[in-house]
């Protein structure tokens, strides 16, 4: 009697059964919260142990649902609406299983810096301790790929959501949210009141570091590199990098898997650090003076005998500003202290030598066949305005991007993690962010085959993706991977291992038992066809390009 | 000088030599090791980090590499093979995501106490510092599922290797062998020498537990409930079950989701314990003795609100043998010290108000429409003498188990973990284990959806596997776990989260994408003919049932 009491007459408890927040379960407090901190889309794949969240999605308006039938498209799609929407998405994720079925994608988003809350149901409070079936040990999964936020009691619901949520958005990075179903199920002992997004922390910048960049930018000269990531690929970063460039000549790179990178429409061509060791160490080789602004300092990607780790020259290495700070503004500074005013056209690197040679500039006859140059080069010129493309795989990727320096103004998403089978849902999450935007998903097949459910959500959200299959029926950098280490002529068993055919993949089949229709095209020609034809349809598209 | 004239005197050296062993490299010496203790397959999954094993499974005959295009298609695939030919296949997988990507498969083949050895390729040693985008913390990955044994010096492949293959043997579960790219490319130090399976550890019996059970079992009478897992669900365990039961009136039962069962041809009717808490409550309730042969305590799958973890009356509990144990001869032993000598026909447990009640007993009409009765009644009928069934998902899953009772003599092998998309690998990994028998996954659409790439791997092996999928377009046990969770009505979110329609998946076409024949079934005259003629062709069919 005494506590009942004490809720009736206490002002907040008024407040609370007139904002009808008084008897909110668990599972609707920890929405509310989250949506209260900004959040608005939930990835779902739940089982069991997430009903009554399910429940509470219903009760709770505000909070969007997208059913994916895997967890790594959930947790792939989280990364692609983030790197977008700059701000977190919750995955509902299955117990430690279903984390786990989600996490090569959470770690290609802890390499975005990407904030993702990943809540996950667990077993009723009382009946974990037996060790059931699906008991698992999620706490350690959760620790590889960022924080872990357990809720051991109901009463700190509000604030262990409050603080998972606030943890992704500052440290730009995955938070996994664990909460016991029958703390979901029961009342919340504190409501949420009056969330609201924590402000964005001010990112600060060192001032030293930018000082002394500039001084050895200047004295380098030429032999000046500028290797550019994170927020350092916005617009205003690219051009303030171009303004470095035409005042001190030095070079510019992209890293080479951005999260997120602003392209076309007259920003400077920054190609990326290419992706082999050795390529990579010519393109720096010269340096004096490696600059770092929002990247880290480029280390091969793959460790191969006689070629270094560390790709810059000894002691080029010079940070600027790192991707938790302001690169943007870094870059900016950079410019003014070098002097460089004029915003004129960066011309790109000196090529002789690195993939980007030979690149064909003219769009190819509509008879040429597909081929990761001929269709890199096709894309380019016919990208729509302000599309968004997601790129996994480098047999049309690293072409495209090349060419693609001309095109109207895009944004491109790359894997950031090397845990193949990002592309798609990355594609699905940046859709569901910017419904406005034409987004293209430019897939090799071998790594699409992984999480190709992602094709289903597509067609039930009906989101206007457009994606285009690499369908070359290897894993090609494989078959690469083994002439560097020495076979050139890979036995029966190497050759099976690297190929996707016997039997080939038919995609057009896999887009349409998702209900997505699917067209295939083996010319530039036919490709043009089915590129426009996709574009113009509402809803998803496939496209199979024959290579 | 020194060390190398030592190994030219050295008489082992000279033997290598003849035996050609001198100059294996590391994959090399890794492959011969693993296939010297008994290991015969590879489900593979591999990177760039695992090129040098690729290249060695040309040079070392003996280990038929199978390729997965998902780890958990791999991982499923090994815990299948496991679970039939009793032995452990590797499974190759690249770095820290995929051996994430396979983790849910390995939760699984952990519950089935399935020797399994992950090799999991990691960076060049002296390239792991650098932290390039795809390291990740393999152990804790490696740890949430068994051991963790890591190559750190060239000159421990081949006992590590041996270790870890022994390890999974004996315990019965999962190991996995991280192993550098520079040291599987460099000449091993300690090439093997001839390695041999080491002879099983024989399986001890625990006589005071036996007198007591026994005991107990006498004083029980129909009171006494043996709950039967692991090795006691041969068919010698399954008669000295059925003795048992005949010289005290104890009611059998199997646990709900054996590992390996055999069935059928004469074998006692024994079911599963029932999956929902309540059922299994009413099914041992009357029990004052629980025995349990090579089963666990049963536990509740989930936690319910107002019903309990721990199934078995209080005080009712009673060990027989462990699943690590001699589980088989441990029933025998029962068996005699009961006086149960005849091998008379246990008629099975009562069943009223249980879920088998009210199961057809006669063949349903051809113009009948697919329900899981229907289909479970009709598959037990049909069944090919020796098949192996892997069943996932509830649907057809416990009406065909419960009708199988009568059928000829067959195999079963259930998800034991809960991880879904565990049925389609696992009837690969059996096919592979034994390709004279012919095999049927009996499949849940939206379990069958996270593996769906095992098809590919069945056409391109071309194995004798007919998969039929209960095509009902929906998450069906989440919908029943929504009521119990007090949404009889759940709202439009929730309705969409537990559907698989808007679209509706073809599976016909993802079956042909895959390079899978394909039919499709709408009545039971249907599915006979669709059956019968999977059944006859070679390699995979797939069979969708619209339910």
């Amino acid at each position: 009697m005494g506590d009942r009491s004490h809720a009736r007459s206490s002002p907040q408890a008024v407040n609370d059964r007139r904002a009808g927040r008084e008897g909110l379960t668990g599972a609707e407090a920890l929405l509310e919260t989250a949506a209260g901190r900004g959040v608005s889309v939930c990835f779902a794949n739940p089982g069991t142990t997430e009903m009554p969240l399910v429940t509470a999605l219903d009760r709770k308006p505000g909070l969007r649902a997208v059913l994916g039938l895997h967890e790594n498209v959930c947790t792939g799609a989280a990364d692609g609406y983030a790197r977008i929407a700059r701000r977190a998405a919750l995955t509902l994720l299955h117990l430690g299983p279903g984390l786990a079925n989600g996490l090569a994608n959470l770690h290609n988003a802890r390499r975005a810096h990407s904030p993702i809350v990943n809540v996950v149901g667990d077993h009723a409070s009382w009946h974990l301790p037996f060790d059931a079936p699906l008991t698992s040990d999620i706490a350690a999964l959760a620790g590889t790929v960022g924080t872990h936020h357990e809720i051991r009691d109901r009463a700190a619901i509000v604030a262990t959501t409050r603080r998972a949520v606030d943890d992704a958005h500052e440290r730009g990075g995955v938070s996994t949210l664990v909460v016991p179903a029958d703390f979901q199920q029961q009342v919340a002992q504190e409501p949420p009141r009056d969330e609201r997004p924590r402000p964005a922390p001010a990112r600060g910048i060192d001032i030293d570091a930018i000082e002394q960049a500039a001084r050895r930018v200047r004295d380098a000269g030429s032999r000046a590199v500028l290797l550019i990531g994170g927020d350092g690929l916005s617009c205003t970063g690219q051009r303030a990098a171009a303004r470095i460039a035409a005042a001190t000549g030095a070079v510019l790179y992209s890293e080479t898997f951005p999260a997120r990178a602003e392209r076309g429409g007259g920003l400077p061509p920054i190609d990326r650090l290419p992706y082999f060791p050795e390529a990579a160490v010519r393109a720096l080789g010269h340096a004096t003076a490696v600059v770092l602004a929002g990247a880290r300092e480029p280390i091969a990607y793959f460790g191969y005998e006689g070629t270094p780790s560390r790709l810059a020259p000894q002691g080029s290495v010079q940070p600027l500003a790192n991707v938790g700070e302001d690169v943007e503004r870094a870059l900016v500074m950079l410019a003014e202290l070098v002097g460089g005013k004029d915003p004129q056209r960066y011309a790109g690197p000196p090529t002789a030598g690195l993939p980007t040679a030979g690149l064909p500039t003219a769009e190819p006859e509509p008879d040429a066949v597909l081929t990761g140059q001929t269709v890199g080069a096709a894309l380019a010129r016919w990208l729509p305005e302000n599309a968004i493309v997601s790129i996994e795989g480098g047999t049309c990727g690293y072409p495209f991007h090349t060419a693609s320096a001309n095109a109207v103004p895009h944004t491109v998403l790359t894997n950031t993690g090397g845990a193949i089978g990002q592309g798609l849902p990355t594609a699905l999450g940046a859709a569901i962010a910017a419904p406005e935007r034409p987004v293209i998903a430019l897939q090799s097949d071998g790594s699409g085959l992984y999480t190709a459910q992602a094709l289903w959500t597509m067609a039930r959200e009906s989101v206007d993706v457009v994606v285009l299959i690499a369908a070359n029926h290897a894993y090609n950098v494989l078959r690469t991977e083994l002439a560097r280490h020495g076979s050139a002529e890979p036995g029966p068993q190497a050759t099976r291992l690297t190929s996707l055919g016997e039997p080939a993949i038919d995609w057009a089949a896999l887009a349409r038992g998702f209900g997505v229709p699917a067209s295939t095209a083996a010319t530039v020609g036919e490709l043009r066809g089915a590129f426009t034809t996709a574009l113009q349809a509402r809803g998803p598209h496939l496209v199979q390009m024959m290579m």
